[in-house]
């Protein structure tokens, strides 16, 4: 997550090795990630799916279950600090022997689109409007994959097709709410939780960037801030030159007045 | 809209033509679009219109929809790098060749307003706040418009008169979302996305505004930063004045002292 | 309202004669203004009210009604631009001349409030706070009285009694929106649309002002902009000094050598 | 709560004696804080208790309640000036003489928190979102906890089990607001305002600290502010010994000069 990964950024970073599996994992991992939203996305929409594909969705999904859990691995094994790293990465753990919460396992894709973050270098503030909005995107049909999934078939239930789930999951991360579709189960209500989270950080996200955009653009301080910079570069300039130029005319003057206070130089 | 205006402001700003016919163009595509909208609302907003006035309508949207293609051929031409216009302008050529979706066209009046944006001097808060209130009013009107359209005689559906879906448009805006009611159609519901994205916008653009404004109001560093930078630009002058001093100084002194140190000056 | 007081701050300010006007009837105002919520909610509250009360309600609110018409006259005399107040004041006049809708009175009240603002100094930041707390409960109170006179005895509504339209209004204006209760009435409609607006706006002081208190507490910039405005002074004395030295050393020097250079300072 | 914390700080700290009661007490002020929340939630959760563990409950309830009221009694005394310190905690005097609200003491829990806050040196922001997610979930369960003991049992009510509250608490605290449940009692209802109340404040904290980070990751005005105060001091250091450097040359050159100009020296 955006807010998450900035602020935890004063973590101590000595992790190379760390760095470079990463680096070159990166590719495979979202293609994993890609593999197994498709696997897990496709008995979800088509339930009519024949038993051999849902068969192979399965596998491919305990595969690449298998895959995330020898990268969690390799990555503890390549941490300087073994039981800072777990500390910290508490919820890969939590969600590798948990499996038999499948959405949650939907977290984790999301999760390796935080790898990507620290790549996509998010110092303009265009790329991060652009990652939320992909992120918002992400989320909200992962949402609705994992209610879906959730809520078919339940008795009382009122989402029971993939579109009414993409619905409900837009109307709740913008936190609009018509309440004309809304899970009645457990697992159901816990993903509506972490979409409320994730609509809530996705308006602050929308919001925070037009308000940094707005004090750069319409307050004068923040302007003026930048302009007084370059005046103290020059001015610092100036003013060494100034300096130069006395001492030079000192070791001249201090020639002419018989060397006096030669040792009070610097 | 505002904000993807203001962050992909750093587009390559050579096209001094394609500035011109914008400028030329601006009046008669804004009335062009008023119309479009008026041809648009009308057999909504009055079910029972005339047969003639009907086909009339459909003919002006037509007829404008021809319009906005030539426009947008014309601003092909006249772009220095036509393939980085059209990426840029994707959404453009999107609502051009996809007319089936009616509702759509509507982004393109709003479109439209981009344009006037861009000469109304969106510098000074008071004026974004301004703009941010004529277009939710628009987008509101827009969609109540849309989603009537899209509602309306469909099995199932509680939008049915034009002031009830004026009153959904202005609750789902700003994420009220009572759920008194709802679109179930897949367009109006697309139509309902729109809407949710331009009110998270709209919250977005208020707070921000907001925000910005109280910065400057209350933060002692904005003020002070502007205040530096006078001192600043004072604290300069002063030292250069006493530099220019010193080496008049150091001219007449160099005369009393021998010349001494005179090739060291600058 | 707090924020369009604020944005519109830069018009002209030669309006002593208007200004001395407000100091005097501030007082009077509010007083009035109180009366005629009394006398608008204690019919709406308690229905069974007998005809004689009732009457004296109606009685004062056209009182008051006459009075604030009667100011609207004297400031309108004052102003040194007629038409420019009448512009700027626009909406005082609308709410004047369109008595029919009773609940768009009450808006006089909230603005009767805004004149209390310009009074109570909002320049820090917890008396905005403590502002938009007091204004939100006012809005909230008023518009669960006006939505109640709609909306009461209407066929189909919901809201009915008293504590029904002031969890109404609570829900509102937090744009939670359960949907439980909501009006059917267009006056009903209009109210809660003031209420969504005021509601967009709360929101908006909340985070800004806390946004505005986060920047000053967390950002570096804005604590060392004002540690350089500090700096910058001590710096500019400084120079001003070492100036001034330097000028009496320039007059001993020129004795000294001869008054070499001495048509050079400035 | 936060905001009101941080708004508030400008009070007078001449209050060595109340900090040192405050420091003492914290740990079984917070002890005690969870031992009431726990006496308040095992019977609401598990409505088929022991009578004998019920009234366990509500004795340990009562004690604490005396507790809270001897510390407020003891803080009263320490205050250098009580009616100051009584007007500004009337909120703590509030609950301990209302004690027919059962769920208003649960606010208390919440205030011992606050005292927390104080001791946790808000100073870094991700403290600061900590502390809100902590705070979000505190509240979210003290409020399902009140509303299920308010609306269970009564005619007509939609919120009957303890998950069915936790999820109406979690879509009310975010704004979402379904509306498959609703609180209808007056209490409920009370409970239900506090909450909208923490949700508003939640979001404007989330968005406040996105909104400073990016302020400070984006704004040039921000960086350079911080670098033109760096700077600074060199520069400052600089125009020193320029000054100290000439004071030295002008003694020496006063007296190759005659001592001319001496007296003018500061």
């Amino acid at each position: 997550m955006i807010e998450a990964e900035g602020l935890r950024s004063e973590a101590p970073p000595d992790e190379a090795a760390l760095d470079r599996w990463r680096r070159l994992t990166i590719v495979p991992m979202m293609a994993a990630a890609a593999l197994f939203l498709g696997a897990y996305a496709w008995p979800i929409i088509d339930p009519g799916i024949a038993a051999g594909w849902q068969r192979a969705c399965d596998v491919a999904m305990f595969g690449i279950w298998v895959l995330f859990g020898a990268d969690y691995l390799v990555r503890l094994r390549l941490a300087p600090r073994r039981w800072e790293f777990a500390k910290r990465n508490w919820f890969d753990l939590l969600i590798l022997v948990a499996p038999m919460l499948r959405s949650l396992r939907l977290v984790q894709i999301i999760m390796v689109l935080g790898l990507l973050d620290k790549r996509a270098g998010l110092t303009l503030r265009a790329n991060v409007a652009r990652y939320a909005g992909a992120a918002a995107v992400l989320v909200v049909f992962c949402a609705a994959l994992a209610v879906l999934d959730a809520e078919r078939g339940v008795a009382g239930s009122v989402i029971r097709t993939f579109p009414d789930a993409l619905w409900w999951a837009a109307t709740t991360v913008t936190t609009v709410g018509y309440g004309d579709l809304y899970p009645v189960t457990a697992e159901g209500r816990l993903v509506a939780g972490v979409l409320f989270t994730a609509g809530i950080a996705l308006l602050g996200v929308v919001t925070a960037t037009l308000a940094s955009w707005f004090v750069e653009k319409f307050n004068e301080g923040q302007e003026s801030a930048a302009a007084t910079q370059k005046q103290m570069a020059e001015l610092t300039e100036e003013v060494r030159s100034l300096r130069a130029e006395l001492a030079a005319r000192g070791a001249g003057a201090g020639i002419a007045a018989g060397e006096a206070g030669s040792g009070r130089r610097p």
